[in-house]
């Protein structure tokens, strides 16, 4: 059995493992919530990091904090915001619904880090106290929503808007590139008039592009902080200044816009700034799906799909068969997209269930809304280097598509008139005959004629002629 | 302006159009609640038409209710049940959340039609009361979630099960009529191994029975009513052998096997059973989503598509263009399936709803299971008819996916080594050649071998052969 | 049997009511979309109208069409934007997933109409054609998702800002009167340190603002318009300059700043931007959950709940008991959000499924985003009017809750030490004592001490004091 | 850098770290599916080695594997099942969609132990080779279908029901033990007729009970398995019998009923079984929901909540307010309901994505599936353990809330009519009077008469009389 040493706080005594460097508070966490996997998010640790950094500056500035407690828990705070502390932070997903016991975790560690540091002994609480010194001027209910719209920006900006862009660039790339390979459109999945290649990657890249916009727009409003709201709103036990002076910090320690939220009453209670962020994240979700839905359908083939792209072979698709490419990233990214729709739910339902000053559901609206952003910055990278970066275009199969094409028959229509070219048409499509050779055989255009006429180069719409 | 009548509760007073059967609480509501365009459900009316009529029927076998009012009352109610009296029932879904004015909307117009027919005056409560007579023993508590159970009961027996096994059968006849066309399979959208078309759809019909067998399974869950728990579940005012009479009732006049809820509590303040049943309906719904997604595209071309099936034309798909049959009635199907994926997350979230002794969320819960069910009875029966009834193989097209594939390389490896047959099959996917073809040229087969050899026919199961 | 014309199309000839000025492609739709009660949203009609109606403007301006029919269409179009043609739109929601047959529709309409202005006869498509003429440069794979937004637009502008700017500015309106009114503020449920009944409507306030400005934001989404992308989003057979000349013409006629869209590829496959102010308004509706769910508890009572807050009676509660107000307006509102929740799963899952060159499934969304505007509009309206407008503090009960709190011993413990002070609270709480009863009686302090020392006005934050 | 092998496959040399049992392709998958942090589930592992155990016996007692080979894939299958190996299964849970990779890492694994114990090097797929051998029969298309349904079987069984189970018993000692306790009854959150707290718990357990037998009912649905459709359901390359003979072993090796599937191309294509499951666990999940959250706002207080249930206090609430004990175990279960609502979004939306012959959306259903289970089993188990075991009533303000009741005048009316009793209540309200004072105050009844008159103990249902 592991050592052990006895701590206690206002509910009595209690075991703590005794190389762990949080207390009494965490531990009876572990031991009343043994629920699930998940664990508070790393990236929610090293935002309490941040917090607590900020406020030793803060109250070291407004005078609160001695100086040399307030230097010496900032130095433990950076290492925890650092990612140096991970392994002291244990805690469940599924705990206190304010995320109380993890706001503890943080002073906890914290004060154990800086008592040694100090001279003091792990568990004294002295000369650095978790509550009086670490957690001051804060309470959990202002401190989690805080730490959770930090890492939630910080994410966004560094991993989730980096990968999209990234993805942008590559669509717009093959947009370019291929904006002369006419191919047969298709409405309805059935055939229509003819685009180019690069228009309709055109198009992805437009999808894209206005997801990250609007990931843009809706970011703004989480970079507004709870931090002086303190219990209930009030700001209650926070010195006056305080609310500003910590977002300046946090601003300067992230390099992000960060304010102090106006009404603290409603950051408390509400979480409606994260969820319209995640309504922009499920809306480029979305169009990603749709993205690769298409990839994996104009890739299918080798022989009976409508083989338009060509996939790169990443992992053997069939032992024997050369040419059976799975489209697996797709599968991937579409299995993120639809994950991402599900916490949309989720969060949503959440966020609505605050009740009087406080809404209760922030750990889980932290492990679900941080997940949909690791996910598809995760995926998106990974499509666009494994997938989007060898995908080709199958050029023979594609002209023989337009070569095929049915829809053509539009262009004879001014020229033989619209009845004999309908006739044309239907003729083709009864003898399973391409529309050139029936219209020759019609007798109605000439082979030179038809060739002239039919061109589908000149139906790529009125700004190209 | 209209005529109108007053009418007075324990409000005061309130003027009522002279012609309508309803009053004063009907029309507080009309006045309170403008909000939307959804009324209550046609079928909750007539639902509560027959908890009115069966309540009587109760009453007057108790002897609680005397014979004349009770018949009378009885013969009203009844008119409800059959849906003559639509027009008297205005108010909107988005009311008070446990159903009550419409609930008195049932009492008054049912009191009004009985006072009338026994020589009163409509509007004057008398000789038939709204309260003491039509509701007697009965709560809007009770009698709403009542409603529901039977009108919901009732249209998934009546309406959604026998279209799906209308679907059901003509999917197994073409699984029967199709045994024999060879096709092939695909996974990952990409080629795999041959199926026939009779298999493919055998998975099709099966998706649709086991989806018929789970509704079935749920639906008892929904034959418990609530009727007898009264205000707060305790029956408080209804007499003995009420909750148990009641339900008898209404299984006599309903043919369904309803009966009275084991505990009341749990009948007035959740709503799991509907909601399980929804789950239910949502399952087959997402299996439907797949059967017409996938015909769809089995069906899209005419020519860069898969082209394996033919759709039936219902309307004009292009003015010029022979063969495009867009897939509309798999579009109908598949948007109401998606509705039925968006009422699943309301009708969950909102049976989590409950406080204490009731569930507020009964308008909406009614709206959203009875809508599924409506449209998934209904786009069923239609794709059913316009769409599977005049769906036809494309069998050249299927024989050509067959001839050309890559994928029957496999048949040869036992023959002349895995090896040789390898480098056969990627040599036709660089030459773009068939198999047949590049077997052939390679010397190592000859062409009577080759069709010895390789028959799709033998590659359909080990049961088969 | 009603009289009948007979029309024809590339289908063959149908029977068309006599009277209706719908064609053959309306009635086809008619009889294969038997499918529910919801009928496409009228909003969606008028918007149609003055798609038509710009779209002969422009076709007028450019050349394209003969100025007498262009004037007439034009005449045409505005009656059926004007909601005169209402009931000429019989059309299923579940129809066609590119909304063809409404299109169709608009087109048949308003050709039958102005051709008889020009001395036509009904049914003869002359000398106004609905395809060559109504729908000149256009494809129902434009019009309907430029409809759609135009639609949306409209009703987020003209219905649910202005109703959420009225609840808004009630709540501040509260927020300023209460502001005086010191209550016991609750986190977890629990008791705990005070706050004004004017700070907690503060936060709600301020949670409309944000949902006000966030819908704000995203609306300019949707002034992007598909128009001019004709059938795949090349443009085909419109001609140059026609996406922003009647993009133009759109703008005039509503008075919001449509503009085209600059990529039409995107915009004919895609629907991220109405998901993303789809999610917006998600988001508004969770806060105005957590506001309407926090109103009724509040004032829950008369005697048994929180009793805060004392709701108006709009309707009887219990014919006997004084006092009994339910919470029904607040019971209408909830059920909307949670029916506003579904819809954001319903549009989100359809967002994602575009094929190729289009999504198949407009005529649902249109569906799933006006219902959820026009319920949230109606909804909050009813809520400010019926509930708001007459909703009154308790003013005994909440100061009876302020004197009875142990929360306000934080106050005594400067004075008198953590350890009295906590045993004060302690004795107060195994007694049922006041803390005041308990303090005196303690002997740490005087009455006038207690007075002067615990004043829960000086806890209502830095800002105050 | 860490000692390497090389090994090859069909794409080529691939470097795999020294030490590892897993090969190419599951190396190939590490690299290629960098996305987020979610595993596949243990539990998956685990029914992964199962399937491969059952295969090695079927195919030995079927003579299509040397029954050495055989006896050693069994051992090191085993292995694998008992969890020994999970440190050799690191993929990522966003893979190909069909779970190819896992099903070739515990392929490659299994080969790798089984080589080993027969004198062979790790690597060298000899004497055992992994498709050869350990997926003798199967395909990834069957196999990994095969060991989610155990997988989930397993922890339905194992971990959720008896959760559910010891929930429900201590629901309904309470009920049983606080049968007497009347209580005030709430409607709507207001005032209404009394109940007693037992009757109360017998609805909460009812919803539990129910919640356990709608999961038992889903379930069997899970026991049909896919293996034996290989590839696309056909069968290929499966000898005979094999599909039945390898659901024998299973099942003798779960003690589950595991059966063949009877359509193996719906369980290859769909996911519906689990989908109707998982909505039977949404629904206890909604259950429960309602339950934790009355349970909260029953114990709210300790002053000014509800204040009828005194909550067990687990941790330190405020370090100086006795009394304030947050309801941190509702808070947990109710956070995990919220998620199990979402991933009942996700699962749905990811069961209606399947494609032709295989749905694609396998591991992150899989995930989804395993993480409700999961956490809704620890929750509740937590919730009962730490929550219910210590839950007490406040019968002191239980009883008062019955005495201060106005609800109870309904009592009087049949005594001195309802007019005279009205007025009582009314003043009663008014002047913030018991009913009794105000009774005994109006002259129109004694103390004792009153006394006799108003019992709620009378008032709980015609059957408790």
């Amino acid at each position: 059995m592991a050592a052990t040493r006895r701590e206690t706080d206002s509910m009595g005594a209690i075991e703590v493992p005794a190389d762990s460097l949080w207390g009494a508070q965490t531990q009876r966490s572990l031991q009343n919530f043994a629920i699930g996997e998940e664990k508070i998010p790393r990236e929610i640790v090293h935002a309490l990091g941040i917090v607590k950094q900020a406020a030793a500056r803060t109250n070291r500035k407004l005078g609160t904090l001695d100086a040399v407690l307030a230097n010496t828990i900032e130095d433990a705070a950076e290492a925890v915001a650092a990612g140096d502390m991970d392994a002291q932070f244990p805690l469940s997903v599924w705990q206190t619904g304010s995320g109380t016991q993890s706001n503890m975790n943080a002073n906890e560690v914290i004060a154990n880090v800086a008592s040694e540091a100090l001279g003091g002994t792990r568990g004294d609480k002295a000369p650095v106290h978790p509550n009086d010194h670490v957690n001051m001027g804060q309470s959990s209910n202002d401190t989690f929503p805080t730490a959770l719209h930090i890492a939630a920006a910080r994410m966004v900006t560094d991993r989730l808007l980096p990968a999209l862009h990234a993805m942008q660039a590559d669509l717009e790339d093959k947009a370019a590139k291929w904006d002369d390979i006419v191919k047969i459109g298709r409405t309805h999945t059935q055939d229509a008039t003819p685009l180019t290649l690069g228009q309709e990657f055109s198009g992805y890249a437009a999808l894209v592009a206005d997801g990250v916009a609007r990931i843009e727009l809706a970011l703004p409003g989480i970079l507004k902080l709870a931090q002086g709201g303190t219990a209930v709103g009030t700001g209650l036990n926070a010195p006056k200044g305080f609310a500003e002076g910590i977002a300046e910090e946090i601003a300067e320690l992230t390099g992000l816009a960060f304010e102090s939220a106006p009404n603290k009453f409603a950051a408390l209670s509400g979480q409606d700034a994260l969820l319209f962020l995640h309504g922009a994240i499920e809306a480029v979700a979305m169009s990603l799906y749709k993205i690769a839905n298409d990839i994996r359908l104009l890739g299918s083939g080798p022989r009976s799909g409508l083989g338009e792209l060509a996939l790169p072979a990443n992992e053997p698709g069939s032992s024997i068969m050369p040419g059976k490419v799975n489209p697996t990233q797709a599968e991937a990214l579409t299995q993120v997209c639809v994950a991402v729709h599900g916490n949309q739910a989720t969060l949503s339902f959440a966020a609505s269930q605050g009740q009087f000053e406080l809404n209760t559901y922030r750990p889980l609206m932290a492990h679900v809304f941080l997940q949909s952003v690791r996910l598809l910055a995760d995926a998106s990278d990974s499509f666009t280097r494994h997938l989007l970066a060898g995908l080709e275009p199958r050029e023979d199969n594609i002209a023989r598509g337009v070569d095929n094409s049915l829809m053509l028959v539009t262009a004879l229509a001014p020229e033989i008139g619209y009845d004999a070219a309908a006739r044309i048409a239907k003729t083709a499509h009864e003898n399973d005959q391409t529309l050139r050779e029936a219209a020759i055989a019609s007798g109605k255009v000439s082979e030179e004629e038809y060739d002239r006429i039919v061109r589908p180069e000149t139906m790529l719409g009125p700004d190209r002629n």
